[in-house]
């Protein structure tokens, strides 16, 4: 690692062939932005697609846009780009209100395809409101989640197991779960596997279909930048579409929604988890920010994720060594998603003063500073300049300020 | 009526103490739009506003708006503005998900209310989505939905009654129901009673408070011009909030979501039905369009609305008479909500024709030609150039064109 300088890390830039997407982000001046994987940065077409969308659309088609600017079919439209970064048929991919939700949808859904099973098993690491949502669901139809610890997962998996819930990025420590082998697992006791993939989408490659996987939700805000906020996307392999009932019968997810019939009848495949009105300047945003993605390789966003992750962490073992900063991820790069965690008694501290140097990552409880790599948009040279500033903060004992260690609402 | 003349009508425009909230739409030229009550016209506020929160929230602010830009405030800040909209306290009120999902969480969180009462009762002129929806929610907890002739509704209430749920405004007919007196009648047999105000919020006063309604929910992108599927509220009296349980357990409506807890623990009060993360884009578009209801009074906005009505209703029968319209609305305005519906066999023939005249009404299957009066942007000679305009389509049966008969997605 001696030989590491800031010039060989901008020798990195001047070869990456991902390069050429950073202007395509319209980034703030004098920021390292290393929390895109919990919010992406805006992409520099976006403002001038939703002016089009709110004056245009909106102010001067007004409701005629639901049929002339295609409104109607946006969901649609925005799960057909999206479906290829999940390994997913665009049939099999639907774009709805918010991940919560969606997952709702399935854990009722799933539970109704396995009748007689009873348990809904998920591990302690997973994010709670997937936790939330799936002990809410299941205590509806008198089955019981139960939270497991990470190891006892796949060994407590029985005959009564209706539905096995994971996120495949653990969203503190970015371990990465192997999506092949726990469906392959779940199946072989006739479980359905349900993954969140709101720590992995755009940030790794993702083969659903080929891991016959059962069911997905995921976000879209962070890794493929759709916007604060942005709906969610629910998939469901298409062997389960006949099987699949929604209960959020809503109806946009109608057959026939503009008959305005009494009686529900579920639209054909995967639209029937649609449900409520679309928000369709949120879903606007997200359409812009997919077109981006046509061009993306997820196999070279993989490799340089990869490389700035191990570049973050020999710089921070060289330059930060004996503040007490201890590595909360995988040592090793093929167990771990796009993100970072250190644990140090004092992290949210340090994170705040990290902010205050132009250097933006986050702090999860009780202890973690979390930095994320978005490789779209970083730089080999930022990742220089992340472990600078903090090896200064480090140093100097610049967290160790009143300033810094007042907590705000969102961490 | 024969005095009225168009000259009349402009002179009721220059004494119109709303005339001077028109100039604060941007409404497109040439156009007369009777739909505001399906999509609102968008804010002259709202282009700026959205730049704001795009470029310099999301592309400047980046993970930091969250706190600094109080996006994790605003779903409160937006429903404390609409709450006095409804005659609610802003602690009763909450903004969230659609409509559809709003009103599944309230079935679920009504019938756990009462518990042993196994029916929810409405009526088959209730919107679709509400009548869908509360099917697939009752089913979840064995209860059934009873879908009843309207004069059947009262005189069915019994002692299993656990809800009642009624759009106060019937989007077919614009026929108005009298919420305190239902909430009345739904009371003495214990049962809980559900508005559902999609069609009726920010068309006329509305006193949920005062009629002791127990729930509501609606939409704010229709009188409320919240922009294309803006979020929507959700309404439970305060008496009830101690034993309110959410379906949908979500981390945002979690006491506290930022220590991710595995355990649930809901937030105090109303924002226990927050969910998921919300979409800010749409959110922030609602808030401002908002900010001008603080200037509006609402008995104003009524009486200008029956007057619209009553102008339209009797320019028809002076100028279309004998073209087969037949009024499908109550005729006494006290009865009727703020849009009127017209049967005719070639309503959707006649609608396209209209909007081909810069006239934009919509349909509603299967024979009705539906106009929506809003009384925020909406002039009386806007009601005579209108009818003027309906009158020359039947006149010269412009309608009766193979252009006109073709069927759009969203009619």
């Amino acid at each position: 690692m001696a030989a590491l300088t800031r010039e060989s890390c901008v020798a990195l830039d001047r070869i990456d062939s991902l390069a050429r997407f950073r202007e395509r982000f319209n980034l703030p001046a004098g920021v390292i932005y290393l929390d895109g994987n919990s919010l992406g940065a805006l992409g520099d077409d976006i403002p001038r697609r939703l002016a089009i969308t709110i004056e245009r659309e909106w102010g001067e088609g007004l409701i005629r846009s639901w049929n002339s600017a295609g409104w109607i079919d946006l969901p649609r439209k925005v799960a057909a780009k999206l479906a290829p970064l999940i390994g997913a048929s665009p049939l099999d991919v639907a774009v709805s209100d918010s991940t919560s939700v969606n997952l709702f949808k399935l854990v009722i859904a799933g539970l109704r395809m396995r009748p007689g099973r009873r348990r809904v098993l998920s591990d302690a690491s997973n994010f709670p409101t997937d936790l939330y949502i799936a002990g809410s669901a299941a205590k509806l139809l008198g089955a019981e989640l139960e939270i497991l610890a990470p190891e006892d997962l796949l060994r407590s998996l029985d005959a009564d197991t209706a539905i096995v819930m994971l996120t495949q990025v653990d969203f503190k420590t970015g371990a990465l779960h192997d999506l092949a082998r726990i469906t392959e697992a779940a199946h072989t006791r006739g479980a359905l596997m349900l993954w969140d993939l709101s720590h992995s989408a755009g940030a790794l490659p993702i083969d659903l279909a080929g891991a016959d996987a059962d069911f997905a939700v995921g976000c879209t805000y962070k890794y493929l930048n759709g916007g604060p906020g942005a709906p969610a996307f629910v998939y469901v392999a298409a062997r389960l579409h006949a099987a699949l009932e929604s209960p959020l019968a809503g109806w946009m997810g109608h057959a026939r929604p503009f008959d305005f019939e009494p009686a529900y009848a579920p639209a054909s495949g995967i639209d029937r988890l649609l449900c409520g009105t679309p928000p369709v300047l949120s879903l606007a945003a997200l359409d812009a920010a997919l077109d981006l993605w046509a061009q993306v390789d997820l196999a070279e966003v993989r490799a340089k994720s990869v490389a700035l992750s191990e570049l973050f962490i020999a710089l921070v073992e060289d330059r930060c060594a004996g503040f007490g900063l201890v590595l909360a991820s995988p040592r090793r790069a093929a167990e771990r998603g796009s993100q970072l965690s250190f644990r140090h008694a004092e992290s949210y501290a340090i994170k705040q003063a990290l902010i205050a140097r132009g250097v933006i990552g986050d702090f999860r409880a009780p202890d973690l500073l979390r930095v994320g790599f978005t490789p779209l948009y970083l730089r080999y040279a930022d990742i220089w300049d992340a472990v600078e500033a903090l090896a200064g903060v480090l140093f100097s004992r610049e967290w160790d300020a009143p300033a810094f260690r007042k907590r705000e609402i969102v961490t």
